[in-house]
């Protein structure tokens, strides 16, 4: 990654936690680690802190590059940098490994102390909830008492409303991108194949495969395909592969025959070796849950009442996994309790995606508000 | 199934073919056998024959029902029997399975005389071409020079404009529902995960799980699971499930929570023990290989040069499988043909199923176009 206006080497850090937390389950997590990293620096009054919250398969390693792999940027390294739309020169940029992760972070594949195994099938299942309590004990150690903003794209949109909504007094802005307020039954029953071919594959030994040596490499393998395929859309997916052969004719066989296979099987095998399955299956439950309208008899304006931070919303025209109009339902939410909240929906052919990418109208909203945010 | 204008109790009929077939593949099938079924009577001049194409998993059993299994109603019973859309007292109706199927026609679970074992791995591909043939030579057998109508919907739709390509002068009228000329990348890419769900079981043993007396249960129910989700629309899943949880409280566990994951689960463990999983994928691959405009550079209408058949083309506003435009994109190359085309977009919030269910608007459609097929 040669990126002159790159952070440039960026090293982890770990905290410890002792006070047990209690989960949205019922479940106690009596201790545990978050991994992190921190771009910039943390101003005198301590009142520039941008938390980044990742989705589904990212992690803390969200900018600049480790000195023993100057090539694995971090997930957004596109966004945040120095001038970057969210400037390390101004702010002081966090990005953590959510705990159930599979980073660093306390998650099933941590030994578990009381065992000396890992967790495995007995790693809690924890919620958006739970993980906003973990950034407000990160705060506290950090000594930091207010974040200027709390930013995330998908799940990570879900879990900076969940902070905004569970410690109002700790998030001065929201950044949420390409996200909705819950999942629809469609979005949970992707998520429900996904699983499945997790838990029926047969080297899943019912969560605990640390111990058998192996990893349920298939069943996670389909997992990522079939993500993958609502990640992009239609349209970005004739464009970049329309039905191209690979070999140029029909081999009238099941190898790969149209690139698309070969692009899609690729990402599968790829992300089969880096993932822990455990962990998918905690993140796809993680978005399954999110509801805060739940306990508001489905009343979204309802269950924001009490939020107190400002709030950018962004959407992507050609995002079918959560469209323009999920987004438009959290704006009005927010208007409904007279909250500040700017909303843009950016023309794009890439799909939920698109909040990864580079793209100038995007890169300039996002720019635009974090430079009028005061630190 | 008590349904005064039901067909009543049908039965299959069996037909051998002995003139080796030609595979659009470059292999040859010495022989084969076809199932099919009919209704209603051929008339003395032969001239009232309706061909009905199956979809993916559909068969021959269309309408009507089996004297030993009165709930067994044909698929398509809603729309074809005595004063339904396609009247069976105007037409003699006949059902087929396609070759490669899993219901009496020869495919993969026949057994090979040339190994007296199942067909499994070695059977080969086929394709809608292949097909078209098979139905050319069904209607020879029958002494049916034209076909008045071919009908079907999905895979079936893309059959029936096979046909109307390939032997111009055996259809006079085509009735193309919920199709597309070629699938999407999104579509292959769908197939694509669906069959290495299948692939990758363990169970499969490379396509010759007969001998092993078991069958690729895991991969066939994840395939079907997903399938079902791309069938239906986002809206009509939201209407029919929602966030509905079973138990009316979160479990936070890996069992059924919401009602989606109920359903789809159901389904897909149903289909698995009904279904072969080696037609499963051959099914697939003839979607993935319909494409009649891939040997006229990519344009539609030069493929169609020379098709004789008037046309009934029917799209649903809901179908995100094959959506309306894709129907109008025929639509388009029909009439660049200076052929008869009516088309029409029903509004349903049903999704692609919608092409199996009875709807006024629909089946009143499929009726006048059909009442006005002279015979």
């Amino acid at each position: 990654m040669h990126d002159s206006d790159s952070i440039g080497i960026v090293t982890p850090q770990h905290l410890h936690f002792d006070s047990p937390l209690q989960l949205d389950s019922g479940a106690i997590l009596d201790s545990y680690e978050l991994v992190y990293e921190t771009y910039g620096e943390l101003n005198a009054a301590r009142s520039n802190a941008v938390l980044i919250c990742h989705a589904l398969s990212g992690n803390h390693h969200v900018a600049g590059v480790y000195a023993d792999n100057p090539k694995n940027a971090g997930w957004w390294n596109n966004m945040i940098g120095p001038g970057k739309p969210i400037d390390t020169n101004r702010f002081f940029v966090i990005g953590i490994n959510n705990i159930g992760g599979c980073h660093g972070s306390t998650g099933p594949a941590t030994i578990n102390t009381k065992t000396n195994k890992p967790f495995g099938a007995d790693f809690p299942m924890v919620t958006t909830i739970d993980w906003a309590e973990t950034y407000v004990r990160l705060a506290q150690r950090l000594n930091i008492d207010q974040f200027a903003a709390v930013v995330g794209g998908s799940l990570g949109g879900m879990s900076a409303m969940q902070l905004s909504l569970d410690a109002p007094e700790k998030v001065r802005h929201a950044v949420v991108i390409a996200a909705a307020a819950k999942l629809t039954a469609q979005n949970i029953a992707f998520n429900d194949v996904a699983r499945q071919a997790i838990i029926t594959d047969p080297d899943y030994h019912g969560g605990d495969y640390y111990a058998q040596q192996t990893i349920p490499r298939r069943g996670l393998r389909l997992a990522r395909m079939l993500g993958h395929i609502t990640y992009l859309s239609d349209d970005s997916m004739a464009e970049k592969f329309g039905r191209e052969l690979r070999s140029g004719s029909l081999g009238y066989n099941f190898d790969v025959e149209f690139q698309i296979e070969s692009y899609l099987r690729y990402q599968g095998d790829k992300f089969a070796e880096q993932f822990d399955a455990n962990t998918y299956l905690l993140m796809t439950k993680v978005l399954d849950y999110f509801d805060p309208a739940r306990d508001y008899n489905n009343d979204l304006s309802a269950a924001f009442h009490g939020v107190k931070a400002n709030f950018l919303v962004l959407s992507f025209s050609s995002d079918w996994r959560f469209s323009p109009e999920r987004s438009r339902s959290i704006v009005k939410a927010l208007l409904d309790n007279n909250l500040n909240v700017s909303y843009a929906e950016i023309a794009s052919r890439h799909g939920h995606d698109s909040f990864l990418m580079k793209d100038d109208h995007y890169h300039q909203l996002v720019r635009s508000y974090m430079n009028n945010i005061t630190t």
